[in-house]
């Protein structure tokens, strides 16, 4: 439990206001979910808070082209996207901070306590995301932004004529892939298994690409270099021999984390995801989750907002039952 | 059964392409649920038809002002938005044909009986939405489009300064006695219970305008008037006693009535809205259900959109399976 001195200390040195107020919800993390969260509660006259450790927008900030969200017909910037939705959040009159939550006490009037400082809600949505799986293999942390990615849309103009390596065999590598191969001169996938995870339709597309080959049964086991990535050495599953390879630049997509490491008590699966109603209510009653963290089918912008705007109308059902 | 008779010289009457085609999947409705499904089934590759029988965009062609869908952070025009999504969809080469469905055939290939045709496809997605509830008194009728509305976004501008009726209590009749008052000289809500049943942060908008007046436990009877609506005559649910209202014009929000007129076999609710999970699968394998036709917490068109994009999601693992 939280110190109470330290509590108070740190509560002075917020704006007087902050000290009395109660939040009608907190929400944990400014990416579409969150935002739409924020968007819906404050709409609806609660009164919101958003915390964000980084910057509002989540995993759409580096989406080079957000294609298929509903109403922009001719795709939009994934930044110029997270821009108009923290703007219509503030339009309504959310109040964002950002600092990172290390912790949620779920009392009757719940805590979210940040590096900062502490900040009470009568209810919390919490839509933190994921985060990517790393490899841990030697030279993966090493050359982390020299050659090391996990972002094709981020990085991919950086491998003009250049020959990558994708790791994964999941539908986003094979997008990234196929993504990938429009700069690079090759684009090498490394899968552990004999076939391809993803859909046939994806499967179909890198089979017209000529610049994508993949390499079934094979595991990256290093990345070497000197400043930059020049080399990697991968093993035959089956063999155990390793091939060295000359490769420019390694994207990892072997999944996403969820980033449920400060949630204590609520119900989660075994991988990590929250487990929720269809109205996003978790196994705590006043405490929402929505969006990626979400145990779910489909994790997209589109469902991650609709699963936002749901939270926020069950925090406020919350609210005026309590 | 349909008359295999009438199918071919119904289908003769179409052009040579469609005779032998067999969609991925037929989406039946044109709202937003279904146009997010358009666009993500087309992007995804799958043959799709999308069925609607008057014009794209369902309920939003009608509002005035959608402020709440995330990313235009302005708010947006109903109509434009509804004309975007369908640039979408087509942009992603949906085939959009206008067409009234009766009846729908669940095969393995599934057949769509409408008043033209016959469409044949391995999956169905139904987004047909709902339509709004008449309530069946002297007038109503006669005076549909002269002063009995059923839109106050469509409707408002036309009564400036003169004297509106409200029927119903529920959130959506508050929400249009706000919208109206903001037109009418005086707004005044008939409704038959002792309380209004919206929410309490709707109730207390109501109490600060001061031109909303609210008679509970009264019954709306009759409409009256020669070319367009004069009078109304309301009873008073304890007293029997008849009430006479000189008025210019009457809204009717006592609630939406889901369109499954033509859906025969898929497991529905009390009131009929089709029940699926939470990946929209109806009763019947392939056959999924999305948008306002649920049953479900909140029909808005986030939650549409979202409903729509993982109709198609499980719309394509259907046929994947097949």
């Amino acid at each position: 439990m939280w110190n109470i001195v330290s509590y108070y200390t740190v509560k002075l040195e917020l704006d007087f206001k902050d000290f009395f107020m109660i939040y009608d919800v907190i929400i944990v993390g400014g990416g579409p979910a969150g935002l739409s969260a924020a968007i819906y509660a404050s709409r609806s006259k609660l009164s919101a808070l958003l915390l964000e450790e980084n910057i509002c927008g989540g995993h759409v900030v580096t989406t080079n082209f957000l294609d298929n969200y509903p109403g922009f017909h001719e795709g939009i910037n994934g930044f110029d996207f997270a821009v108009k939705l923290e703007a219509q959040a503030r339009r309504f009159g959310v109040k964002i901070i950002y600092d990172k939550v290390l912790k949620i006490d779920n009392e009757c009037i719940k805590k979210v306590i940040t590096i900062n400082s502490i900040y009470e809600g009568r209810s919390i949505i919490i839509a933190v995301g994921t985060h990517v799986r790393e490899m841990k293999i030697p030279g993966e942390a090493k050359f982390k932004g020299n050659g090391v990615s996990f972002c094709a849309t981020c990085d991919a103009p950086f491998y003009k004529n250049k020959n990558v390596l994708v790791v994964g065999g999941s539908d986003s590598a094979t997008q990234e892939s196929i993504y990938l191969s429009k700069f690079a001169r090759s684009v090498t996938i490394v899968y552990r298994g004999s076939k391809l995870r993803s859909t046939k339709i994806l499967y179909d597309k890198v089979l017209l690409h000529k610049n994508i080959f993949i390499m079934y049964n094979t595991i990256l086991k290093k990345i070497c270099g000197s400043d930059y990535v020049e080399k990697v050495i991968i093993m035959d599953v089956n063999t155990k021999k390793m091939i060295d390879l000359k490769i420019d630049g390694v994207f990892v997509f072997i999944g996403l984390i969820p980033n449920t490491s400060f949630i204590s008590n609520i119900k989660l699966d075994d991988v990590g995801y929250v487990l929720t109603d269809e109205n996003m209510c978790t196994s705590i009653a006043g405490v929402l989750a929505c969006g990626d963290i979400r145990k779910k089918r489909l994790r997209q912008v589109v469902t991650a907002v609709s699963d936002g705007a749901q939270a926020a109308v069950s925090a406020q059902y919350y609210i005026e039952n309590l």
